[in-house]
Formats: structure tokens, sequence, C-alpha cells
């Protein structure tokens, strides 16, 4: 039992990692501007807004973060022993669920962002789509960070979802499908 | 022992449905074309190769699909039984981790596609991208029945890593961490 309450912290450590990457995610992308003079008077400001995916990414980041921010606390303040059976095992359930959920959505969302951002760098020649990135260099340059963080989440948001499916189906037995486990 | 050949049956049913979804997702993208009259003799043909995260899709399309085959081939004509111990466990893992990484790659490069198609129904006003969809409606169609394909494939293919998941953890112990189970 103490190896499990073990287990239980580094998934509480590896879910504050993963949520202050969201949050370091967000906040370079939401914070991100640059201003710049193209023609004479004609001043033009680059924002997250400018581009859909990366306002989709702040707001699924911070759906993530705030997620995980609960069930740690849930975790600190309510946790659930084993012994409690059918409980647990709801639970469980739940979390494993949830916490697929979420991986798949924050790396749905910064899959997205990454393309758009290269279609930014690179523009494209058949549909005769300017390159973007050559004008406001620190702007995607603080963008590419970003996404590098997110992808960082996504890995560490990874390892937590298949430390839910490890507590969840441990319980388990070889012999039949979904039958429980005697103790 | 039954039921786990059963549920063994279903995890080969679920990587051939999730295979056939892949092939119809490429196969869609690759052979999509529309030629249209511009202006004039000014003709212009829209393929695959017009988006690179396109490109992309149909080789990451391909390769997993490959994978699945080569997967279901195995179970098929080399049964591992779960009697053969440390073979059948280190076979679970491998089996768990390219699944997990297969069902990413292919959730990714459906992610950027969908986001790049978007980019091209839409425009964008700040980037002074146009619509590109107005003109090419045909294809654009085509483009989006076949990511709502490879979407479908994306979720079959998380079905099979949850199973994978369940095959391999249920090995273990609920005491402790990583200790097998006994008999």
């Amino acid at each position: 039992m103490v190896e499990m309450e073990k287990l239980q912290k580094q998934g509480v450590l590896l879910r504050i990692t993963a949520t202050a990457l969201l949050i370091l995610t967000l906040l370079l992308v939401r914070f991100n501007t640059q201003t710049k003079v193209l023609f004479l008077t004609l001043v033009k400001k680059a924002t997250y807004r400018d581009l859909d995916p990366l306002f989709v990414l702040v707001w699924v980041d911070l759906a993530a973060a705030a997620y995980n921010v609960v069930h740690v606390l849930i975790c600190f303040f309510f946790p659930i022993k084993e012994e409690l059976g059918t409980i647990y095992r709801s639970l469980a359930w739940a979390s494993y669920l949830v916490d697929q959920g979420v991986v798949y959505l924050v790396f749905a969302a910064n899959s997205a962002a990454t393309e758009a951002s290269l279609l930014a760098v690179k523009g494209s020649n058949s549909f005769q789509w300017m390159k973007v990135c050559n004008r406001f260099t620190r702007f995607c340059y603080q963008v590419g960070g970003a996404l590098f963080c997110g992808l960082l989440a996504s890995i560490v948001l990874a390892l937590v979802s298949s430390l839910s499916a490890y507590r969840l189906f441990r319980l388990y037995s070889t012999k039949q499908f979904l039958l429980l486990k005697k103790k």
C-alpha cells in the first residue's frame, strides 16, 4: 500500500508539471504582441487573435490546467482509499476517461496551432498565401516556444493518462474480461 | 481463457475497422482532384499536393494502416499465449507503446489537416489569405468527408490502444507498482 501511495504522489507531481507547462504555453501565446509600421502610417499589431487556432489553444489549455488543478485538490483534500471498492473503481474509470479526453483535446489544439503557424512561416504558393513571419519575427519565435511547451505538456499529459490506465486496469482479473480480481 | 480469446478477437476486429477507415481516408485524399478554368485559358488543378498537411496525412495513414495489418497478421499466424510469461509481457508492452504512438500520430496529422482545411474554407482576414473553397467546392467537400473518416479512424485507434492498455496492466498487482500478479 505504501508503494501505491508513492505512485499516487508521482501522479500528482506529473499533473502539477503538466499544469505549469499548460499555463506557460497559454501565457506565452496570450500576451504575445508585436507592433510594426508596415508603410508610412500603416501600423499593424500582431496578437494571438489573428489566428483562430491560437485563440482556441489558449482556452483549451486553460480548461485542461483547471481540470488538473481541481483533480490534484480533490486527491489532496478527499483522498479515496482503494478499500472503498465500487466508489474507488467508478472514480478510477471517470479519471481515466476524462484524462484521455483532456490529452487528446490538448494534443489536437496544439497540432492545429502548429500547422497554422507553419503556414504563417512558409506561406502557400498554390493558394497565393503570403508568408507572415518575415515581418513579425519576434512574435513568431515566441509562438514557436509556446508550441514547444504545449508539446511537452501533451507528453506529460499522455504519461498521466497512462498512469490512470494502470491504476484502473490493474484492478481487473487476468482470466475474464472486466471481472474484478480477488484480493 | 475463452473470455480472453474473445477479447483478442474483438481487438482484431477493431484493428481491421481502423485499417479500413485509414485506407478510405487516404484514398479519398490521394485521388481527389478538381480542374477549374480560372480566367480564359488559365487552368488550375487542385490536388492533395497543394496543401502540405494533406500530403503528410496520406503517408501517416498509410504507415498506420500498414502497422495494423502487420499486427493482425502476427496475431493470426504467431499467436503468443499468455503462459509464455516474459515474452508475452514484452510483446504486450511493445504493442501498448506502439499503439499509443500510432494513435497520437494519426490524431495529430488529422488535426493539422483539419486546421489547414478550415483556413482554406474561411481564409484569414488579418493575414489577407484568400478563401480557396469557393472555387474548388467539390474538392473541399471530398476533403471534408476524408477528414471525418480520419476522425472516426482516430477514435477506433484510441479504443484499440485502451484495449492494449487493459491487456497489459491487468497483469500487474494491485498492491505494488509494476509487481506481477500471482496466478
